[in-house]
């Protein structure tokens, strides 16, 4: 967590209950620790390890000693462990290379776990996975937190990755041209979250999308489908995470009814959407 | 233009001032017909046609015709000309290819153009081109209007497709984890369009992103590079179009001091931003 305005957010949060921060930066922890003083609350802390993915986290189990030593002795924060997401595994299509992948990402996790404890410092909290490991790293012996998201939702993407859930997130658009055996709909990428896999409609699964422009998707079509000019379609997101951030609100939907209208908060920096 | 509600909502804007819409469909100009009676307002209306796209448009200067004569009959319609669009040229990375793509769509546009003259049909507005091909199409004989938007902004792929324009358009992200050589940013592919080109940094234009995930860009950096945890860094975006929707407003930014705050209006259905 870094920045000045989002430390102090996260420590003025944390005043309202418990609030876990990962952590791989000596400094960050000290302006962390800084921030909770100042607002009167208290940040638990995990020691961000890095497993394989090469971004956040700490290099090496050393460092998640020293960083550990440092966290304890920082008033404000309280140590309660390590965070190790293997996102590098997440991608991969073969599932058996997933799971050879990401055993190694989490015992190498256990490791570090088992250095800190040796100096004293218990780990409550292991958290590691997301939905593409979910039931890898989540059988992991040692492993205490699974921290998957999108299978909540679903899209293309996961769902190849990983079957047996259902789509629980789609968007409406609306077929606004209709030329020859091609149908263009007013939801292009600036609708939908095309990442790692393009969005199908789901009425007509079997048709792929020529393309995905900005405002328009193209889809070639032939005597099967029954869409026709100002058609509303329910399209599947070929990525939830970078579908839910362009709008305002989810539309609850039960048996083809709207129930109910949930604003999307997080949406951007100072952007309460229908809060306002 | 399809869907009701935006047929409605152009009629309704109509009265406010000329307002052209392309068509390509007979059913669609009656609905759009209907609408601006019933609003009170005038279309004017261009005829779309395909000139190799495979989008929207229709396919044969007969089916130009036709729709023409239709048209010119429709009460609350104004026929005004043809559009284009040689949307197949713009991504063409090769200029001289570009070239010769780019006139062979606007030759065909002339032959449609000639025919419908031929019939009483003159095509006042001859409306075609975009940012990759604003030099190329703004020069050929007989088009009267560019549609061309993306230079106002600019982004690294526009910007290596057409030299010569600055970029206006920036992202600001925070150093949010430094570890090793990696350097992770909090702008990912939810806040800057990723699309065809990756995100650049201003002050550090040498450096190419190994990753942009939804919420980080991930640059790996050498003994060049300045930046800490904390600062601040500004982003040229990969595509610029499909940045703007990602945000509510624009901080208009003159000699490094924000001198005005523009809503940024046409986000998504029903939304009105900072005007709410």
């Amino acid at each position: 967590m870094g920045g000045k305005e989002k430390i102090k957010a996260l420590a003025a949060a944390a005043k309202n209950g418990r609030m876990s921060v990962a952590v791989d930066d000596v400094q960050n922890a000290r302006d962390l620790s800084d921030a909770a003083r100042a607002a009167g609350s208290r940040l638990e802390v995990l020691i961000e390890v890095d497993v394989g993915m090469g971004r956040g986290g700490v290099r090496s189990p050393e460092e998640a000693m020293t960083l550990a030593r440092r966290v304890a002795h920082l008033p404000g924060l309280r140590f309660r462990g390590v965070q190790g997401y293997e996102g590098h595994c997440m991608l991969e299509p073969d599932r058996s290379l997933r799971i050879q992948k990401a055993g190694a990402a989490m015992d190498y996790l256990g490791t570090v776990t088992q250095r800190l404890a040796a100096a004293g410092f218990d780990c409550v909290v292991v958290s590691a996975g997301g939905t593409g490991t979910y039931d890898i790293t989540g059988n992991h012996p040692g492993v205490t937190e699974i921290q998957a998201g999108s299978y909540v939702f679903m899209d293309n993407f996961h769902g190849n990755l990983v079957p047996g859930f259902s789509h629980a997130l789609t968007v409406l658009g609306t077929v606004v041209i209709q030329h020859g055996n091609t149908l263009v709909l007013d939801s292009g990428r600036k609708s939908v979250g095309i990442d790692f896999a393009l969005p199908t409609m789901v009425d007509y699964p079997f048709y792929q999308a020529r393309y995905f422009a900005e405002e328009h998707a193209l889809f070639d079509v032939d005597e099967r489908c029954r869409l026709k000019l100002g058609d509303t379609v329910e399209l599947i997101p070929g990525y939830a995470p970078s579908t839910v951030n362009l709008y305002d609100a989810y539309h609850v939907v039960e048996k083809n009814v709207v129930v109910d209208i949930w604003p999307i908060i997080p949406r951007g920096p100072g952007h309460c959407g229908l809060l306002t």
